[in-house]
């Protein structure tokens, strides 16, 4: 594992910057002074007042350092081991956390659905819960239905559409999931508020990511029903998630909320999606299969513009997908990619970018 | 869970001290630019060649955000699920991570022994590992030793009782797993190199703690043989613990190491702590079970002296143990508490402590 | 769970028979006096002598009552929590096991892949398991690849297709396990022997099924190469699948074996299937998705002829299937069922079901 | 791993006998025509409403083939991982099954507490549980209490020693399991009724062993709650030990228990043990740490009629044990024995073994 040489412009992962001014300011007034450990801190209390105010319903919080600790912990406590946790056959949990939900659920299945535009809908989802039979001892039992809210094609589910998801999983006693890896970034989008997007929804608990929108590495599993929380002290402490000295969770989450920083910070990286996106479309040979709803933007460019951006030090994610769009392909000489803009992303940036691919 | 009313003199635990300034300082200037993410940034590089200069010894470091997972990782390392590992019977791994090692090591029995002032002997282990007969069946294997230096107790081994135990472990076939969560305080007190109490002795994986000595959420687990640590990137991220933000360990342990930051701040809480033993020693009806190694004094007081601190929010952790000497007795009139000592404890802090037990 | 009306022909299972005769003997024979516990019985020696000669190969047996434990912990030998075995999308360790194989792997990844008639070819799996990429710490690792001879469709795998998968498992430095439940059915139909059907076409691990062909409860995990054993003996005892009265096992498998009578009873299976699937055929309205290679016919019938069957006491199993071939669908008026044959099965059987369903 | 010499005769274990007759006529019978399979056959039927009737309950029944399977299982359905299960320190749970309650419970951590002669006491137990707090999250939390009837010293818990530990597993809110691998020995030397030995003193949930006493592989686990068995039969499939042609365990079960049978075959083992106990009582240099309660005699003998024993092929298992009375020593020119008794121990074994001894 060498280090890669140094980029100039690296628009590979919204994980390559670091905290935002607010979320650092909070952080160094959180370290000035003894605070009790273990979550017991006045910042973590903060961080959870903010949240119930942010969510406008009572919620248990659990903070802790990463995405995947989150999203492992959240579907352990939605489903036994002999359970099915169903979810896009591309989504992160399922993809991309190297087994860290069979591990956290102690090897409960995950069933990936596909879908274009990595989308779940009820239609494709109904016949493929059906196949598990309540009941049925042979089979694992139906548990979960997850989402990521921005998905991992970067687009984004409508409050109808996750109001849908979340009656079929009514019906079917599925506790119902979020990622929100990318929270903020879809609900600028949709201009709604939290409550809206999650338990107006039907979703029971929520992965509420913070650390790609301005944190460190902050994330919060969110449960609506006090209920479901129950085992959570005891998983978080087990899988190795408490921290110590919590002020580093609760401070961060602290300057994240405070004064909608997190909103400005998901309509500047969405802004400058947008502006990436309506550049790229002007380019000749230039192919996008998703729209862009958040903060990445997914695009085929020829060969010849890839081989640009690695000589100038700018880059991208090399990209792969079985949720393109019916019809839509990749040639030999073309290079699929993912570009991530974030709080630190400039208009420059977007120009550097968009010179460099015309070439 | 309530947030107990904050005292105004903390010494409960090493936790409750945020950074130290060099710690902080190099985290700001980690957070000023782009960073590769999932740790192949120069912060965690560079910990990296500290860490190999500072062992004396090419080292595989995996950095994490806290004690428990770093002991829990370290342990899946070195047993198979139906190990035995060896460790005392008040060890942390044992008694205070809510099963962390059993989930991560997929149900390896962990095994205490017991032994005066937590600290175990070779006479003590000989005949509990020679119960797990290698090879039969029905019991589980012995697979590790893990030691815990500063013990719970706050003494240390000495050099040669290091040596002791990693020769007996190599007889038995055993990893020797030294967990280091006040590694830097041992160290100074023993004078030693880190290298002398580890590898040099016979210690395979070390978790380096930094965390309680002036970090704010950052451990190190360290092989000495490369073979050893080849499952730990799949074993880390599995357990969500690889941070995506690296370099939010890697500058705190740039921090801690540079410039002997780490040892002057070791140094400072033990001779806080060896202050307070010396006024102890002087108060009548105080007693002491163990002598004072590092940066915790445990202390026996009288019931009215107990109240005076919490009267006076002072706030030691009580106690309870059973590894204390033959014939130490703890009076109905009595209270067990630790009090521990950290680079922010000050002259004045152990000057308030012992007039307010002295009353 | 009410016990469903008894029917006077059920054909739904081959686990609907008992033992036969020689099994039964051998069993009665071997409980006639004292015998070392857990396996170091004379009849469990003598069964591993016998898997030897039979396979040609030195081989490592362990005997377990189910096909369920076999399974799983042949496959917990061939990956680790973090790896990924692949196997068709109706594979029975995927589809039928409650996640046995996740739980005895701790949480390894078990990926389906498509193909018509249950079968996995080297075209269809070579995409999938490249998605996995060796060393990409956020993937589950490419382990082991799993196939089912007979398949979950009834058909079977020839010799030529066996050694293609072989070669691309070894390719991959994929494990290659052989799930024979129905072991016999197909070799007898391959007129091959037991290695060519196993080590000499690349097979690593088999789980060599005699429960449904004759015994009452006995399946043998079959390893050619000593050291992938090694772990066994710990995880079968831990799994809880060492028989303490380890002759129950040992004694069924010699009765099996002795005097080729497993391999009459798979012959006689075989011939009443084919009996079957020849009078079907002749029947107007009847569907056969895929032929008929040992002891299962497939077939769509009319609903009249299903409500017949079940007024006549006459049982098959309803099935459901993704693996159809390409346009064969079934009506709203038709039924999808299975018939299994055993070494109970009559010619009058037959005859039974074929002027049933022909109403 | 080689056969050791048959012996003459073999009182190492009550494993080394087969079925007794009535045993194995019921699975003749059961083994002449075809039953559904996966325990929804008649013969199963009939064992679980035996169960109910004999327990005077209507009971929740498992079958399962062997021991450890239903230890794991029993314990897995009263602790979550991160649960204390208590039990004595020499417990076959805790030391005798390569950690199979830990792989089923997925990581529950077992607490053995030490008792003279196997037993557990409210006494002993009482501060060994206190140290678990409920609520306290860094510790795995109280959840069961399992005893062993027989215990691992061949003495057995009287009926009002049952209920005490029975009322303390109330008060600590610990569910409580009965490891009955000899219920039916304990039961005839206490002359009570099932029912007094468990649910009437407290038991929530049995081990009912049935293998030792008479069968070749059966063992029920016994639930006299409903509600706590519901995961059960997600639990028995995923851990391998739903037998497919479930007969085979539902006709041991009826062949068992009917006419009385397993209550014959423990009055005669238990005869035997108390005749060859009272011969040992008699022969100078023979000593006898603990009563004999059941079928089991723990013996000192002089080595040289140790090796008497080996030399005209009389086996005993050698012991080894934490719970002897204060002051029982065993020199160095002493061996250490178990002689377990079964159905098929004779008048004649037992004289041999006493005139052997004797020298």
């Amino acid at each position: 594992m060498t280090t890669p040489q140094t980029p100039i412009l690296n628009l590979a992962s919204d994980n390559v910057s670091g905290m935002s001014q607010p979320v650092l300011a909070a952080l160094i007034a959180a370290n000035s002074g003894p605070e009790p450990a273990y979550g017991s801190d006045q910042w973590t209390a903060r961080a959870e007042a903010l949240l119930s105010e942010v969510f406008e319903h009572e919620v248990s919080v659990f903070l802790v350092a990463t995405g995947t600790g989150a999203n492992a912990l959240a579907l352990a406590a939605m489903s036994p081991p002999w359970g099915a946790i169903f979810c896009h056959s591309e989504a992160h949990v399922l993809d991309d956390e190297c087994g860290a939900p069979e591990m956290f659920t102690d090897g409960a299945k995950l069933v990936g659905v596909p879908g274009v535009g990595g989308k779940l809908t009820v239609e494709a989802l109904a016949p493929v819960v059906s196949h598990f039979a309540p009941g049925v001892i042979k089979s694992v039992q139906p548990a979960a239905l997850s989402i990521s809210q921005v998905t991992e094609a970067g687009t984004i589910y409508t409050i109808d559409e996750i109001k849908a998801l979340g009656q079929f999983a009514k019906q079917r006693k599925l506790m119902f999931h979020l990622d929100g890896a990318r929270f903020c970034n879809a609900m600028v989008t949709l201009g709604c508020t939290p409550a809206e997007m999650t338990w107006k929804s039907g979703v029971d608990i929520v992965t509420f990511g913070a650390t790609k929108n301005g944190c460190m590495a902050c994330e919060a599993i969110i449960f609506f029903n006090k209920t479901d929380a129950e085992s959570m002290p005891f998983r978080r402490k087990r899988g190795g998630h408490t921290v110590s000295k919590g002020r580093l969770l609760g401070a961060q989450m602290v300057g994240y909320l405070e004064n909608d920083h997190w909103i400005d910070n998901a309509r500047h990286a969405n802004a400058m999606a947008t502006a990436l996106r309506q550049g790229l479309e002007t380019i000749p040979g230039v192919k996008l299969p998703w729209p862009t709803h958040a903060n990445e933007v997914f695009v085929v460019v020829p060969q010849s513009a890839a081989e640009r951006l690695t000589r100038n030090k700018i880059r991208a994610a090399p990209w792969d997908s079985v949720s393109l769009p019916a019809g839509f392909s990749i040639g030999k000489d073309e290079q699929f990619l993912r570009f991530v803009t974030s709080f630190t992303t400039t208009k420059t940036d977007i120009a550097t970018v968009l010179q460099t691919i015309t070439g």
